[in-house]
């Protein structure tokens, strides 16, 4: 029988120079048994892909994408070779091999492909050769045998796709956290580190701004069931295994708590209340290449209401532009906009049979003379948008609300 | 019929930085006609390949050559991709390709791999879209798809096999100098530009110190009998020809004059007079690794001869212990060293039809005052080992006397 595979992930803080290179090779022979064979993705170190980023800009304001993928999969390129020179020096066999060469085909959509299909053929001879294998994520390759790469999170998405096709016991993420946390440890000093938790739940928490892991890996994770280990590159300690159903008798109500400060609010005033109006709305947003995230529209008593939504703060400009020209055409109100805002959410499976607990966050609020802007749920979350500057003061509220301390 | 097509290798000083590969696009988009085809090879950007190396080296004293191609490649490919963003931004439509997406088959001896095969099927697709085609020079893929470098003047090479391969009508390379001189014009302020020179005075001149280009890829280019344009990346300046025969009537005796400074001169006096003992010294310092170069060994007129040859200066030391082991070995005695030596050795196919131009030379730096200690000969060039102050002058005084100075 073949050994059972081990796919690790280490980011681009975990090797960011040499020095942390030859710590994550002694790493990766740490986990070396003879029973288990070892397949690590890499990111490129540090500030790479931002350097070679800042060489295309200053060719071109929008560099051609094919030429980009080209430039940016040279980045984990090099930290791929590199992290098998230093397993090599620490005395194990290790080989590094391009997206291209383990066969990592994807679709032709440059700078954001699509993974189709995976060999791993050169991967599997490596291992029965008893080398550690080194894969630099990211990057694929067409069937045309055009160099692709994956956009954000693609290295993650590299080895949980690796994970997939090796049939892998378990893909370990490193990263410079310790694992996932109840909330931002930064913001709640008593957040602790999560044992178990699920796709659904991590998935919701990435989705809401826990900035660990892209949503994109996870849904890949969940699909093929492949468990994933988030911990640190930097210690021993176990981390937090998202799987698809934890050990617990029973789930938390809640099991963690996000605040994301990266969205503005805009409401345009004073929309006729009638059938297609919202579709004409969120149609030329969309075409205005902006992406809308929470929607409410609250039951209206006169013939007019008004529409709010969330949006990246980094594309309000062009949304506030976009929905202008929107309300002039539908002849409605002002169109208002609020940067100062946070969406404040609470995440956990055990929503599903615990009852009041959108309640009792309400209340939680309301007691800590929080105000709420608009609310949205889902079946595992509730999140309220909240004024910016009183997202700690909830945050910390509600993780002792919800006896997340310990 | 198909269109023409012009080779063109761009060096790591003309690709330094941006603003030259700014220079070298728009250089690219003259040569570039209805008529024609250009495919450009280029190398790494300047410090590039220091810098991977640097990094190499804090991780290994000795990294695995499979990674150092790798590594290394990267290079290329960097430079390649930027060359063609700069060629789609000034408005024609540029792809850029790895050793491995245009088919350069090699062996598999990495860091020197030999080029075996060039299928060049995506260029021909490329060029009949009426793209400029920028390969990523220096490298390579083995037939199991290893990616490996082709080691010292690699870019030149790949330039004049895909100039091969394509059976292009030129192989342009673009260099930080005019063109080939008729002797170093850092010494000869009189040094003329020589307009068309043959394969074999350029190899001769190449291998004897000249170093536009390295000789390897000459040879290449004599074999499939391609003619090479040496030629700045800074002018519009026709640069020098390097073909099979020459246009003019009739050959000078001397083409050019060369100065190398890199080699130093080992003398093992008193060796015994004997078959084998050459062979002996020869395969022994062979084996400490050591190239030599010159080697002379006068006839004697008792039963003991001395014997010197030249190794480059950076394997002296190593040169001079084998010699001192072997003197011992043989008996012989004493084991001289002089690193301050300088090779002038003048060049010519005329030489071949003139008589007397070995004399002349030694004349002239006897004129000059200038003591020779070894002097060899090949059928078109003429080497005196001489005192490394003298060498101005010798080169100064030969380039006079062979009436060079146009």
């Amino acid at each position: 029988m073949a050994k059972p595979i081990i796919v690790q992930k280490f980011g681009g803080s975990s090797v960011a120079n040499i020095d942390r290179i030859k710590v994550v090779a002694q790493r990766i022979l740490e986990s070396k048994t003879k029973r288990n064979n070892i397949v690590v993705v890499v990111s490129a170190l540090g500030d790479t892909t931002d350097d070679l980023v800042d060489l295309a800009a200053k060719i071109s304001e929008h560099p051609p994408e094919r030429e980009m993928d080209m430039l940016m999969s040279t980045g984990e390129q090099i930290s791929s070779a590199l992290v098998a020179m230093a397993i090599q020096e620490l005395g194990h066999d290790a080989i590094s091999f391009t997206g291209a060469q383990v066969g990592i085909l994807t679709d032709d959509i440059h700078t954001k492909a699509k993974i189709q299909n995976i060999s791993a053929r050169s991967i599997r001879k490596a291992l029965k050769e008893n080398k550690i294998v080194i894969v630099a994520g990211f990057q694929g390759v067409t069937k045309n045998n055009e160099i692709t790469t994956l956009g954000r999170g693609g290295s993650d998405l590299t080895a949980v796709a690796l994970a997939m096709a090796l049939k892998a016991q378990v893909c370990e993420i490193f990263t410079d956290v310790e694992g996932i946390y109840t909330t931002d440890p930064r913001i709640v000093r008593e957040a602790q580190k999560i044992k178990e938790i699920t796709f659904d739940e991590m998935l919701e928490m990435a989705s809401l701004g826990a900035q660990v892991m892209q949503p994109r890996s996870i849904e890949v994770a969940r699909r093929f069931n492949i468990p994933l280990h988030v911990r640190s590159s930097f210690s021993k300690e176990e981390g937090t295994m998202i799987v698809k159903n934890t050990q617990k008798l029973e789930d938390l109500a809640v099991s963690g708590i996000t605040c994301n400060k990266a969205e503005a609010k805009i409401t345009i005033c004073g929309v006729q209340d009638k059938p297609g109006v919202a579709a004409e709305i969120f149609t030329q947003i969309s075409k205005a290449g902006v992406s809308v995230d929470t929607i409410v529209q609250n039951v209206s008593h006169t013939r007019q209401t008004d529409i709010s939504f969330t949006v990246l703060k980094t594309d309000l400009t062009k949304a506030i532009k976009a929905s202008q020209s929107i309300a002039e055409k539908l002849k409605a109100g002002d169109v208002l906009h609020d940067k100062n805002v946070a969406r404040i959410s609470i995440v956990g499976s055990g929503m599903r049979s615990h009852r009041g607990v959108a309640a009792k966050m309400f209340q939680t609020l309301a007691e800590n003379e929080v105000n709420i802007e608009m609310i949205t749920t889902s079946d595992i979350s509730v999140s309220c948008i909240i004024d910016q500057s009183q997202a700690e003061r909830a945050v910390k509220a509600l993780h002792k609300a919800f006896s997340l301390e310990g």
